[in-house]
């Protein structure tokens, strides 16, 4: 993507990306998923059809974008240790995955991930590789700290507490309380730091 | 839910359990989930459908009995170890989970818990309890075998459990591969194996 110069008077483009998420949110809270358009969304944001699709190239996308996390998520606090790095990851995603935008967008993205391999595999590289990239990096810090007898497998990490919460929220239908999260985190730290070897 | 008495020209209970399930899966792949009704299910089985109601308290409960397990699942056969049964439950359940009904049937699943807190809580009690049960008598053997340190929560190994595999096929839409199950189910094993103590 290349993006041209800006000269003073036009919106500079973190302007525009913020303004296009605003109007994503609002329409998914006014008229729901299935009938927000990519026009609706331009026409609020103030600027044109092609400024979104040149940050998201389905409405998918978009409103995945506006409702749960952006392509690259902001990195997790160092909190000094692999515990409690999980742990702020874990309630950092579950908040992502509560909000009312989010509730409204996830049973969306299961029925797009069913029905289109193409939007399975665009969802995957933009936003699952965004979280681990993230996982990574707490990941990368654990084994600087010398807290991992291995290194795990990012995508195993990544299915297990994503998938944790993903499955209590969405498909239990039960929103894990603080100890039940607790739990969670506790037992991928303890498989964690006690493995010795990956399985071959 | 009373059973009345079977005459020797009255097909017995199981058979229709059977007729119904198969109705159903039939429907499922002929006319997809939003098509089937409960009257085209009880006609095809040659059945009432107060028979269908007795059984399955609304079309959400008889499609997910007919495409991914009934509520109660049968037993985890005792491989001799936590490692071996806990492999063979995740084999078993990513099976349920990747049949075409199961496809079918899943985001279907997912809409109706975010629409209805009430389906949602009958999936629980119906389904999910099957499922912690299954889970539970895991950890009865292991426990018996002096494998675990701890009782764990059934509730947590479910979600770890059930969440990376539904996670996997459904929301990241790539079927985890042999090693990649093997590799969940050796964190899984390490995790609950030495823990010293569950958080409070």
């Amino acid at each position: 993507m290349v993006r041209t110069g800006q000269g003073p008077g036009r919106p500079r483009d973190s302007e525009i990306d913020e303004a296009v998420l605003g109007a994503a949110r609002e329409l998914l809270a006014e008229v729901g998923y299935a009938a927000v358009t990519m026009d609706a969304a331009a026409a609020r944001a103030g600027t044109s059809k092609a400024a979104i699709y040149r940050r998201y190239r389905s409405k998918a996308e978009l409103l995945f974008a506006a409702a749960v996390h952006s392509p690259a998520p902001a990195p997790t606090a160092d909190t000094g240790s692999l515990a409690g790095d999980l742990a702020a990851l874990a309630r950092r995603v579950l908040s992502d995955m509560t909000t009312p935008a989010a509730r409204e967008v996830a049973p969306q993205v299961v029925a797009e991930v069913a029905r289109s391999p193409e939007a399975a595999r665009r969802l995957r590289d933009v936003f699952v590789s965004g979280e681990r990239a993230e996982v990574d990096a707490v990941l990368d810090r654990a084994t600087g700290r010398g807290e991992l007898p291995t290194r795990p497998d990012v995508a195993t990490v990544h299915r297990v507490l994503g998938g944790a919460l993903f499955f209590s929220v969405f498909v239990i239908g039960e929103e894990p309380d603080e100890a039940a999260l607790a739990d969670v985190v506790d037992l991928l730290v303890a498989g964690l730091t006690t493995r010795s070897t990956l399985p071959s």
